[in-house]
């Protein structure tokens, strides 16, 4: 298997050898989730260390630093760990881009515009209970508990920006700043590639009255992930070569939180999940960077 | 029943006299559809001239030119087509102003924001079917065939822009601009004022895979109804006063389309049935109106 | 075309032609619906004037005519009257067989189960509400009102003997005796021949409180129908060659109700539509046949 | 706390009070459900053993044997393993009865339905899975996972005899003999009491293929279990007088399968969970009791 050090070198002879033959790389991971790596790694010394003393790093901290040390920007599809504070440093140190995490192709996606929808609708999203199953290699995988909670994990936080968004319906003081919300996944063969998803949306209303949407969705897991990919590689290349004021986006490349289960960003403090904003944010930056005036949405210069 | 002339001169005194109880009066149908009125009254002459030679006009437009002649703003929360080009004429040479219309509390609503969703991200809907049952008397009326047309009509034009802005989806050339569409209402009294929505949304994605979501809604109609009816009276309200280079934003209040299924413009060319288009302009008039920059959303101001 | 007794003479040299080639001929109409063909027609006299005189007739009353006359067995597979009082009467001057009517593969199937588990558990089922829509030619057929009608008379009396065998749930004298009953067909080209089936179940129970079920089907048309066709085509030609004390079966075959969404009977006071019981009906009748005791499931003969 | 005779002796006190004030005292688990007991407890010995040396003994077993010992008839609805060998044991020594397990109210029952349904209608049901929450207080217990424990088991073998039965869809040689089955129950407050289901059925059908029924189901528990409760109690205490051949029906009261998710019987081999069976089993043994012939459903004593 060799040392951690030999890995890595091995790896990013790989990308060198792909940089021989190609304009540009990027790297995408899309194998399956691993287990979440506890605690994180802070300290860039730290995870020096760990390189040199060989202890057992897991294969996407391996593959994302052979990326990072050959400018190679690493977009991470899977739902574990794999910036770490100290990875987000070298990869900053290095002049090089992460995006991540996990792919959000389906019922993720559709969360959230469940809760723009509900939520903006001046409705109090209430409790939102998300079930589904599949049959494909990754289901498979997902039943290993420790891989089970990196998607928990990657699923969860997508309410958390509507609640505190929205301190009319989710106010701190009485205790009604949170929506009951449970996220199950289940292997099930038969199904093969065509995911399921069941789920039930229920909203506090007028009068103490209950709006309950249930949906059940069915799709080819892979026929919704690829098109993201392509979008992504080709967005993010272009990010790379962005500049505002001669300063570059990176290290995370923010604005692909589109595409993201559990968006990253540069300031923690501001993670969008909102469907709709994500996708203007995107848009309008692409806008800007045309040089085509970003859409206020007032309307008002349509009107005179 | 008297004439033309009399029924209305009896609704402006009942206006008369709620503005004498009243610092503010604004007139909201939330009766029961009527049927179309076919063909519609083009010339502000024409209904002028029904008016006076006493032809049957529908109760609706009756309400709505009394509301006009005091001067008080017209709301129309059902499908029918009150709002005649003579009738907008009328508002405008009195300076009076109109919304409209239909209520959209519940499944348009839905199909709107699931449009924004599916077409957002790249997925070509291709059919939705709008199953909906009722028990209450909005139900049983609507059971009439000719006032059913008046919600159908009211109902189907929601896709219209999403289609429209959206040529690579729906490119005219290959017959593909068009989403089928179904739209069903019946009546079942069981039910009462539980109103149920069945809907599926089916989209052609990669390697001509489908996407199919089905979605089951249960929520008390009227519960849902009177919070929008309290929000578009108080920002028509609102409007009403409003100045954009001393202008008044009449006779039309566009701005009200987020509430509305088959919103009217003064603009004919523009219509936007977008969910989380019609909010964000709604909300960033707001925020101009304050004095507050509206968001462009590119995140540029925060980054720097 | 040809008078209405060249047509049938037509489709008897068709008939001996198939005969000449084969051991056993049945025929099975499986071609789109017809429009109800009303009024009904009563005497046998009546269908001979109106074969001499030219009366149009549909083309599967000409079928199934020109069946008898031939001693083969006709299985209605579509939900149109073909099997007006005056066929069956030809059918059994002429010692021929016949069954159906239409079809009975997806969402009557299901409802004929859901009555058996609500009200075999003893809640009242109160409202039943079948949409369903698909894109295939069947489904286009069926956008035709005239043929739409033949389906709904056809689907709808399925709930019937629900009711009448139980009256405890449902008391003639309260005005109780009837459940709610909603049926809808939609033409949706783009799901082909994906059926569609939205129905939702709302039963009254205890104290009061409502069980509400919603369900949604998707299953390719043809692929449940075929099966059901080499069924009834096999257990038909043994049901002509059955006999009870010396007496045949027909002319109606109803022991084939389990195939059917309106079954016919030559008993009209006994159609059965519980699916449990047309199946059980249909096993233990096989049992008989073939010499064993059928069951009569008290499990005692088990027990000593 | 007292010792476990202690603990007996003070329940047997308990019941004697209430034969005091009865005219019939019958025992009824209502309560939450507990952790399975593992290993069972096979001889009567070793449960005699386990009393007097004052193993700890969970709460249903010692309620279960108090009844017992005063020939009160104990009905268990929850879904723990109540019933130890060594506890059928003791019934039979004392003449006592009993009944169970786990009432059987929603979600199981609509599965022994559906697969009545489905493989009835000759298409092989490949995969159910069953996700269902609530907000209760049966619901907060189950969340402990040593007690879902207890359910999930008590939820799975509800398919096991559809399978066994039909060995053409299920051929054993061909390791095709078994359905995917996944249950999965949430905790989720919001909801209350009123429970929610969400289950998919799929079958593979003619042609490889497939059916999918997904179905929604909202109910009280309570107002469904509460019915339940009433019909086994009326029933336990009939067929505790119940003689055949002089021979009384226990000690296992097995005709009240139908009321249990995990019905137990005195022959082990033969468990029958399909709905429609185990109804016309309880029917028919009614009429049985009251000199009606029961019905072979062949309809043949209708025909001559």
């Amino acid at each position: 298997m060799g040392t951690n050090e030999e890995l890595i070198e091995y790896l990013r002879e790989d990308i060198r050898a792909c940089k021989a033959r190609n304009d540009k790389v990027i790297m995408l991971w899309t194998a399956n989730t691993e287990m979440f790596l506890l605690p994180e790694i802070n300290a860039l010394d730290d995870l020096e260390d760990r390189i040199k003393n060989n202890n057992p790093l897991p294969s996407s901290v391996l593959y994302c630093i052979a990326a990072i040390l050959e400018g190679v920007t690493y977009l991470n599809g899977s739902p574990q760990n794999t910036f770490h504070p100290a990875i987000v440093e070298l990869a900053k140190k290095n002049n090089s881009f992460l995006g991540g995490n996990d792919f959000k192709s389906g019922q993720t996606r559709f969360k959230t515009i469940m809760s723009d929808f509900l939520i903006g609708s001046g409705l109090r999203l209430a409790s939102v209970v998300s079930y589904n199953h599949l049959g494909n290699n990754d289901g498979k995988n997902l039943q290993e508990d420790k891989c089970f909670q990196s998607k928990k994990i990657s699923k969860a936080g997508v309410l958390d920006d509507a609640i505190k968004g929205n301190d009319i319906l989710y106010p701190e003081e009485d205790g009604k700043n949170k929506i009951d919300h449970e996220v199950v996944i289940k292997y099930v063969p038969f199904v093969g590639d065509s995911k399921r998803a069941l789920d039930e949306y229920s909203s506090q209303i007028f009068l103490n009255g209950t709006n309950t949407i249930s949906s059940y969705n069915i799709c080819e897991d892979s026929l919704l992930a690829v098109p993201l990919m392509y979008d992504m590689i080709v967005l993010a290349e272009l990010f790379t070569r962005m500049e505002i004021d001669e300063e570059k986006l990176g290290p995370v490349l923010s604005y692909l939180s589109f595409f993201f289960k559990a968006p990253i960003t540069n300031h923690n403090e501001y993670i969008i999940n909102s469907f709709s904003r994500q996708r203007e944010t995107l848009t309008n930056l692409l806008k800007v960077a045309s040089g085509i005036l970003p859409d206020d949405t007032t309307l008002l210069s349509f009107k005179f």
